[in-house]
């Protein structure tokens, strides 16, 4: 951040009367621009006894395969954003969704939501920013080839949780930049 | 917004490609300015049969009551942040974190998570933004002064299911531009 989005004038950093972390302050209307983490939302789309999984057509991990998930959107609920993104790549509808994995990922400041979800029907298409959609049973899921750590998480938690048909909310902590994750 | 953060130049709203919402789009640059949702974290902290409630110094409802909470930072988890606000407004220290309210405030792109959480030691202070902190059994809770609807559903919930002892995660949406609220 170099300058005020109110104004127009340079920023700088400092800390802020009352605070006690670095802030982008105008130099000139002295608004305080906080940055914050994001929410990535998305779901587990469940038919029978397969997942819906998706091959990203953009980057990063082109080509490699995900859950649909993606940022939540201003003026929807954690929940609509995780149906609608299942919407936009996939072109499918789910229901009966129900939060299962709460990941902070703490070096790139964002926060992903998943959640276990009925697909209503076998139905499904490539959305714009999807190479191909499929259903696969747990003995097909590509493993190697899973664009994201958060992704394999939920799968393999999903397939352990599949045989006690209990599934707790799971609590993730991802840091890089500390090599530290549990 | 009216300037860009990146290069100063104006910002304009128009719809990118591949695209279906209006964003802020610098007109130079072209760098896009996603505006998302902000994640409030906080905490219900539990000492034997009492909950810690703070009154706030600050705007809004000022002199009101509050569970300890506010805005998630970058660089940390949202149990981090949870127990963290729980220091800085109550001087408190807290364990046993579980998550308990995710309310995606729609009107105002918000979404509060509360943490049911244990009071290690019945030991408490005022923070900078906090006038005064007591704990509160359930017949002395201050339910006319409380500052936030969010606040009013977090306890009314929790003191409904210490009947049972059993807390499952709450889902609310609360949209105030729509009248729309379950």
């Amino acid at each position: 951040m170099n300058y005020c989005s109110q104004c127009g004038s340079a920023v700088e950093q400092i800390i802020p009367n009352g605070d006690s972390r670095l802030r982008f302050v105008c130099s000139r209307c002295h608004h305080i621009h906080y940055e914050n983490p994001r929410i990535v939302a998305g779901c587990i789309p469940v038919y029978q006894d397969q997942v819906l999984l998706c091959r990203r057509a953009i980057e990063p991990r082109y080509g490699l395969w995900t859950l649909p998930a993606g940022f939540m959107e201003n003026g929807e609920s954690v929940e609509e954003a995780a149906a609608r993104e299942t919407r936009e790549e996939a072109c499918a509808h789910v229901r009966n969704l129900q939060l299962y994995t709460l990941t902070s990922i703490v070096h790139i400041n964002q926060v992903q939501m998943l959640y276990l979800a009925q697909l209503e029907q076998p139905e499904f298409a490539v959305g714009e920013e999807t190479l191909e959609v499929a259903l696969f049973r747990e003995d097909q899921i590509p493993w190697d080839q899973l664009a994201f750590e958060t992704i394999h998480n939920a799968l393999a938690y999903y397939f352990e949780d599949r045989k006690s048909g209990s599934y707790p909310l799971r609590h993730i902590r991802i840091d890089r930049n500390h090599s530290h994750s549990d």
